[in-house]
């Protein structure tokens, strides 16, 4: 079977991040492949793998990348499908600020989706509601989905009515 | 025909910006929807038209706002399609920052796939790669326009040969 | 008897810091009820909650919640209530800073009335406020509670002068 | 008649901004008076001001300042009432941030309700919302307000309709 | 004898902070009292002690304060004395750039000598440099100190060359 | 006559805001020297004039620069003066953030006494405040210099009372 | 004659900006070309360009980009040459922040010599230090060069003393 | 043998993130001295050093501070040679950022090569780089760091198959 979507970090050290991806495509049953390619120590090895991606038939990237993430940006300019980039918050980042604007504030013509900061599920997810636009099956598993998010803040609400305080009466 | 894009703002002014959205679909020849709804003052208009939005066979939502910007993550919230938010720095936005951050930093289960602040074309492009997955004349379209996007630089690189300076040599 | 503030948060994990509104209102003895509800993930439960606070007799709603925070910006867009907001700094937020615009920066028509970061304490002590306009017998419980403030800052103050230095004279 | 609100601002140049508060009572017919006093520059006025206003019946306060802006949390540290603070871009701020953090960041105990920056018209909304807890006629007249507000916005939409794009189908 | 100091502070837990003033006029033999009084708590104690100051003797003010930081300069709008603010990175402050804001961008007319987040040790060296011109025994005790400072770095630097790497050869 | 205080800025261009402490060292007649002076393109000249203020009768020390302004921390740490730094925001700065931490953030043991950004006036009444601590004279002008400020408030809030809105009614 | 020195910048736009480091070499008389080439329009010229720098003869790289600026990153993770790296105030840019982060915050391996926003002409300067450190004849002009901007810091000084002030005595 | 790299830090302190730079000269085999001296605690010893180092056959100077970090740009206004700066995240700095915008923001005529926060060991490699442009055999140990830079990503990647998760196919 091929991949659907292809992760992909720049370093091995992102993948306690992004897994949060990977875990969510499971979760679904979206095949996937992971990489982990760097768009300044191995640029040749990042430009093969985004010129293959199309034709391999990935339909969906997931790039992560932390500090000067220059690699969602740079997978984007390389390939016509969409990129979703995840800002990593690695131990070279400025909290967090540098890895979302070199992702987020890409030039007119190349956009990266960006997700929030160690966003990497809601890349999956992302991933996942593009993929749904033409596989009935899988939107039917994203609105289950949805639907037990819903499910899971109700439960918790109705629990949080056994927390007592002297004045709260619901 | 039925609009495959809907884009929408929180707020007729925005359109100067959000306009770079429906001009590159014009470009594409794809069709789309625009309206003007806000989350905080139209909160009932704004879940009724996401709601709709799936049904109408709307593939892709572009939703742009500015300040506070909560119209991209209500909609996302209401709708399994994919919706992609554009920061707008309006007047009353603090140098776009809480624009952009109340887009981007959603929380898990719920992304919206975030451009760069007033990116509104690149949210039309993004909508195009989504589109073009399951449309081969659109992904033929979308080259084209890529493979211009290179020709333009190129060629302003070209013309860059006729500025002098006296140590020039190329 | 009926709650006179409705509390309520993005997530049941913001408890911890938006107890402290409770027990602020438990000092004060005002009824009240919490409710953990997201405008993401439930947003048709948010609105049916925001649409039924006037008619329950709730007077000041205190919503806290994180990151793009969203929530108390949707309750104020669906009630003439005053809405207090409380910017979380949970772990889904960089910072802080995300929570505090997407609460702070609401547009001319909505606004929500917004207190410090993680500062649900002081939330709790605004409704009060509120609440004491019309109502004497609070108004002397809040003045006392403000005259007890004063009263430990001057305690401490006192006790401050048995920290020795050498040339320390008071 | 007597002020129900007090309109207190820094300086006299900051009434360009604060005006839109005064605008709104204006437009719900809620008595006012406002003041320019500096907590730094007239710093016992401000105080004899603050300590008078709840005994000539004002109920509500709307504050604004810029810079290090500690006007609105002096006047919320000497009476009981509630502070609306709005954070004033005036000239001497750093592009708002000063204005925003001194106002909103207020310790335990004494709270301001922070508007968005220049937000002097959400400043007098949210007085009305709280007057209007104990005067229905009031809280008529600003449900009317909000209505208004949402058909605004769908008249807005609808004149959108008129805009042309060549694929736009809506 | 006179404290020709006062340190001030907005909390008593700011001593672990404030105290590297005290140690260093300690170092200096220079009287000082200390007080920890709240701009917000106890805005009529703080008034009473800024207008006490100089018929005290007292000739220079040191006043920490984290979050909305008003103590500084709410002292400083009521005593001709020069005021030194030190920002203090409490629990309640937004990684200090909420209690930089509030003291450092005064108004003109009000000036606060603002130092380091933290700095109040520096706080106490500029309050001595202050001193020290008029009081000639000061200023050599002052040269002193800072001519240690000098000899603990060379001294540190010297030891320096006892660390060991391949390549180094100083 | 021998100056008392001596300003110096990093670049001429500074001198458009700069003259905000000379014209009020004018108004207090106080006598003042001015030189533009770089850390970074001058710095022999630097150090050799910070060498020569205490010799010279100088008592305070004002300086100015912008982006990485380090004029001010070299002029404090060469002479035991005290020295008002005075953050500008020029064409070369990030809307004043290198400026303001750059003279702001001076290590433990080198105080840079640092007011608002652009506020060289404050800088101005820091260093008579400092003077007037051995002079009655200049304290005598800088309280009624002070008095003056407190009644251009009251004065600019008497004429507020002629600002008209339809229930305005002070 | 061969270019020691490569100038590339993202988009010609740039030029306006990156003529700066031109202009300087221009001053010494070092040869250089000028580019521009995108990182994310034209990846594979940018990489063609990165390679084909050592064999031509080139020393030094001199690289500009705004908003999320890729162009340095990319050519320095191409070449063993130094890459120097000009962060643009473009009209894509968050008031350089994008720009300065994307270019400085480079993970370890892979350096790029940051100058100032907006600074080329800096890294004109830069280029030249690099290029006399085995070239006597250009370490002279650039010490003249040096002495030059110390003159006329100097010059301006002494036109200084031709501002009047009151009490101004030099 | 002559030091051809002087490393130079603010603080005996920032030993522990500077010795980055030491141990890749090490690795590279390149000769260099390290010094710790202060611009505001040994300003003349700063100077002595900065004068002597082309005399002594100093080709690059790698400093490093934390804070209001003058050192580099003191440095850099003193000698010819080219100086990178490594802003130091120390415990006297906000986040870092005062760091880094005190180094990259030089004045125009006076560049510093600034590298990311905490980023000495990309100091010494960009040292190296400068070095090799005139030492071939430098240049192919730089290449051949480059190359295992490369082939070590490419081995991580290699491991990352290992990695299992349920539908990922790679």
């Amino acid at each position: 079977m091929l991949p659907k979507v292809s992760i992909v970090m720049g370093s091995v050290s992102d993948l306690k991040i992004m897994e949060g991806a990977a875990l969510f495509l499971d979760e679904m049953e979206v095949c996937f492949e992971i990489n982990a390619l760097s768009a300044h120590r191995t640029p040749k090895q990042a430009m093969e793998y985004a010129n293959s991606l199309e034709n391999r038939g990935v339909k969906v990237v997931i790039a992560g990348a932390g500090g000067a993430a220059h690699l969602p940006g740079i997978i984007a300019a390389m390939t016509p499908l969409p990129v979703i980039g995840v800002p990593v918050k690695s131990s070279n980042s400025i909290d967090g600020w540098d890895s979302i604007l070199s992702i987020l504030q890409m030039p007119a013509g190349i956009p990266v989706a960006t997700v929030a900061l160690d966003g990497a599920r809601n890349a999956g997810i992302l991933a996942v509601q593009i993929l749904a636009l033409s596989d009935g099956a899988l939107m039917e598993k994203l609105k289950t989905f949805k639907a037990n998010l819903s499910k899971k803040v109700i439960d918790a609400n109705e629990e949080l009515k056994n927390v007592k305080y002297k004045m709260k009466i619901n």
